[in-house]
């Protein structure tokens, strides 16, 4: 059983708790804090977009389509299906003269109650662009663009099916996380993303190791350490495309700047390189629970980061110990990193 | 540590795992079955709405007021916030000569997405008629109005402050609680609930036994048992006002009528009474996941009910073996009771 890392506080008594494992690591795989199990592999799910939107970068179709800063970060995104996140994904596919029946994602209605409000009170209706995946997917449909051009095919005829395990853009984005992640991906446990493209199941220290190497370019091959590096300063550019208002990677990032990548996946699951330091991070809350990951996230960052400043440090201390409100908005409670976690990670958090 | 009760499959991968306690046990408080700590006081949440709502009909005020048995189910549910609930709960405050300006509940969008998209494309906006409490809190105003009725004053400063632990009417909630547990609720943790009313920390077991009597009417008063009596058929013959369209508890109670009554709290809380048996049945997802604890519900229904017909026991069947899909549809995974629950049930559950 893996230690619990997050309480869930109703007045004084503990009403929830969350169990996981975390791993933080140094390029050259030195484990700087282990909890938990961190050799059962997991899916990553959404926290290894950065590694998938390696091939887009390295293989030159960022630059042959012009990709901005937003749109690279968009490709790095679980975005909330914004009017900024549409328009940015309908804006890649235009440069390549597609449109949104090239995307292979399924449609998603955002799961953000304000931004859900607002767009059924406009009238609008979901669509792949729509979908929190959509400028990964954008980014998949630029790189079999560019492979099309190269092989002398028809663009929208070579990307159908980019979702498959077997395509070549995904057998370039399975290549670049058996690169990173030092592990390979054909013998890994194998499932299908909520996007549809396969995500395999990997070790949190081989994710956390990952991580530290996108983040300082050790162990990486020149292309990808150059991929990462433009990838992690386009997010840091342009957070809002990442996330959206009020999510945590976006809030966090325009906090932090280049002292963070963080990113959020599916099910419990963070990375994040934190390139100053040297070191990668991966953690997985067992139950799957994305509030529980976050506030452990926020403790990772808050403990780890050295010279945060005032504002810095209590935007973080209100995220790893967050007030909860009912519907009168009176506190009722709260979440916490649990005993485990604080001493692994130094025993200095502090609520405020 | 709480065994395992809920796997969640990627693929054949186990992706997440909810652990829990769950207690099964008959009106005299013996045990049937006990998985986890069934003494660890668990805050139940609106799974325990019902046994707050006997004052409502023991007082006479459900009869004074000529509450029919959809303001019953209301006032036992956890709703959608559609507009029949909506609908059904001014109908009650407009019974008394109040409106919603009376609940002290505070204002919640529906939480699900269809029903939260329908309302904001009608362009109506949230009430505290919205929140999934309105019905209980609509009955509370009830017994608020008797009590003044009864002793001359006026109603509506009256029942004003009624969430207070120490107005009479929440005084008459807890003494209900008290009277059923067995737990002296004065001296159980308490913190306050999403709606504002008080909830109070209790023992599954004590939990369980409260849904044996709420069942059987055995160990109650005459007032309380028949007032669970009616309630409970009052959910049976309105089912859609203690949940809404595509809700746990009013999908299975529409199969199931009288053999079940059984009711989701907030944190992954589920209690239940399964009359012809004798039975009560509380059970915590320690981690607080809703989608866990349905499935538990599911699968101690399956194993418990005897003489299920094929219709009644493939709805069951879906419920406690969930096939998960991704935004195209495709079949990614499935939640499952785990090894020591399906045990615990005697090992009978399947997947069809």
């Amino acid at each position: 059983m893996n230690p619990t890392l997050i309480d869930v506080l109703r007045g004084d008594t503990i009403e929830s708790r969350h169990t996981g494992a975390l791993a933080i690591v140094d390029a050259s795989g030195r484990v700087h804090t282990a909890q938990g199990d961190v050799d059962r592999p997991v899916f990553p799910r959404s926290a290894v977009k950065l590694l998938q939107a390696l091939p887009l970068v390295a293989s030159g179709a960022a630059d042959a389509f012009s990709l901005t800063d937003e749109e690279l970060s968009l490709a790095c995104a679980s975005h909330s299906g914004e009017p900024a996140h549409v328009a940015t994904a309908a804006g890649v596919l235009a440069k390549l003269g597609l449109d949104a029946s090239a995307l292979e994602c399924g449609t998603q209605w955002p799961g953000r109650e304000p931004v859900l409000r607002a767009m059924a009170a406009r009238g609008d209706v979901a669509t792949p662009l729509h979908n929190n995946c959509s400028g990964k997917h954008s980014g998949f449909v630029c790189v079999a663009c560019l492979m099309a051009r190269q092989a002398g095919a028809e663009p929208a005829e070579f990307a159908r099916g980019y979702v498959a395990a077997e395509h070549p853009v995904m057998r370039e984005v399975s290549a670049a996380l058996s690169a990173a992640t030092g592990v390979d991906v054909e013998h890994a446990p194998r499932g299908i993303d909520g996007c549809s493209i396969p995500t395999f199941a990997l070790p949190l220290r081989a994710l956390a190791l990952a991580f530290a190497r996108a983040g300082t370019g050790q162990g990486l091959s020149d292309a990808h350490a150059h991929a990462a590096r433009r990838l992690r300063r386009a997010v840091t550019a342009a957070p809002f495309m990442v996330g959206g208002t009020d999510r945590f990677d976006t809030v966090v990032m325009q906090a932090l700047g280049e002292q963070l990548f963080c990113k959020i996946g599916a099910e419990g699951v963070y990375c994040a390189a934190l390139p100053a330091l040297g070191l990668g991070v991966a953690l997985k809350i067992d139950d799957g629970a994305a509030r529980a990951a976050e506030t452990a996230m926020a403790a990772v960052a808050a403990a780890l980061l050295p010279g945060l400043d005032d504002a810095q440090h209590r935007l973080l201390a209100g995220l790893h110990h967050l007030t909860l409100r009912n519907w009168r908005g009176t506190e009722v409670g709260r979440l916490q990193p649990a005993a485990p976690l604080a001493a692994a990670l130094g025993g200095v958090l502090n609520p405020t």
